[in-house]
This record gives structure tokens, C-alpha cells and sequence, in this order.
């Protein structure tokens, strides 16, 4: 179950499109588009290495991007990493007695599965745990 | 200029002692730990891939990442990107209007040559560059 990478750095924006010239001057480059209803968002993802940057646009304002813009302003969002068998790592973790937001995976972005923890878990931070693609 | 990685990500946490174990169960181990006086702040390493998770553990209240708990609570603090040659890009970024908090790269953790932009530069986000340690 062990953590082998970090998968994304999720950063909610009002706008990718005003979001988007920062990251183009550092050297980043937009590979895809893609609505994530699960979030409620529209995402923008831009690799950086082995990880990308996913920029969240809101697309309703009662969405959990939405919200959290609402409370805290523009900001980094959620920290993914990237696990082998997600399957394992909730399993290991809720009997750890770890608080999760899905116990169980659910469909993310790029068909990958993913799941949150409760950032009560993360010590404030919320972290999302995202499988390797199957093809 | 070009961003080539995910350096780290700096998490502010009101003690290292505490938050280790969620990471550990992650898989994560810490490699090491570090006083960084320009930052006010104990820092543990957690590699993870490429990147590494920074726990930031405020030496003073009145250091930098004390201020942000007081403010925000534990959370993400910031987001470092790798880069190779971190005067051409704080160059390259001033000349587009960035605002910068360090217009001249300053000694960070590992001996590494580092600089923060200002968080209004990152929309939100609070973005330091790293510049690969020369041995």
C-alpha cells in the first residue's frame, strides 16, 4: 500500500484561464481539460515531473471546490498520492482508525481510482489517494 | 527556467512528533530533520518519489510558519518546484511582474539555493523554487 509518488497537487482557482499564465511562465504546459463531476469541477492538469499540478475551477458554486473558494480563497486544495492498490491502503487505514471520506474508491479524473481521506485524518491537509491507471 | 519536478510540499503542523504517524502509515519515512532559521521553523523530510513531504514545525510563534497556524491552523504551507537555474527564472519572473518575497535566491534546507514568490504572484498559493544542490 505504499505511497510511491505524489500523483497531483490539486489547486482550486476561480478561473483557469486567468490561473493558467503563472504556471505557463514557470515552464508548465495545460495537457488536458476534463469535467470532474465527483468534484463538481473542471480540472486543468499540468505535468511537472513525475506529478502535475491539477488546477479546480468550480462549476456551481454549491460544489465542494466551490465551497471551499467560498471559505478560504484561492489556494492548494488537496495533495494526491499516488498508491499501488488503493483497495489496501483504505483497508489498512480505516483499521487504523483513520477517518476517510470514501471507504471505498470512487472514479476520478484520467479513469483513475481515487478516494479522500477526512482532513480531520490529514491534520488539515486533504489528502487523496489515486491508483494507477488500468488499462 | 523551466520547472523539471516537484520538489517538496511544506506542510505547517503544530508538532512533527504528531503528524509523522499518518505519513508513516502512508508508507513514508522520514530521511531527516533540519533547523531553518530563515524560515523559523523544524522541518522533517518524508521523500516520496521524486518529491518529499516538508513538515514545518514552528521554532517561535513569531516565525512565519507560526503566524500561518495561528491564522489558518495545520495545513499546507507551501509548494516548492525544482529548478535548474533559479536566478534565471526569479529573473525571468520579476521581468514579467511577478511579485517575489525574495528577488535573490537565500540558503534553504539541504543547502539548496531557494526563493519564495509573493503568495499574490500565486494566486493563493504560495510557490517556492528550489535550485538543484551543487555538491
Amino acid at each position: 500500500m505504499r505511497v510511491y509518488k505524489i500523483d497531483h497537487i490539486g489547486v482550486a482557482v476561480t478561473s483557469i484561464a486567468e490561473a493558467l499564465p503563472l504556471y505557463q511562465a514557470l515552464g508548465l504546459a495545460e495537457t488536458h481539460r476534463e469535467e470532474v463531476p465527483s468534484q463538481g469541477a473542471r480540472t486543468s492538469f499540468l505535468p511537472a515531473g513525475e506529478s502535475s499540478i491539477e488546477l479546480l475551477e468550480p462549476i456551481t458554486p454549491d460544489s465542494p471546490v466551490g465551497k471551499f473558494l467560498a471559505k478560504r480563497g484561492p489556494g492548494i486544495h488537496h495533495l494526491c498520492f499516488g498508491v499501488n492498490d488503493i483497495d489496501a491502503a483504505l483497508a489498512d487505514l480505516a483499521a487504523r482508525g483513520y477517518r476517510l471520506v470514501h471507504r471505498q474508491a470512487v472514479a476520478g479524473a484520467g479513469g483513475k481510482r481515487v478516494a479522500f481521506l477526512h482532513p480531520e485524518a490529514g491534520g488539515g491537509v486533504l489528502i487523496e489517494l489515486a491508483e494507477k491507471g488500468r488499462p
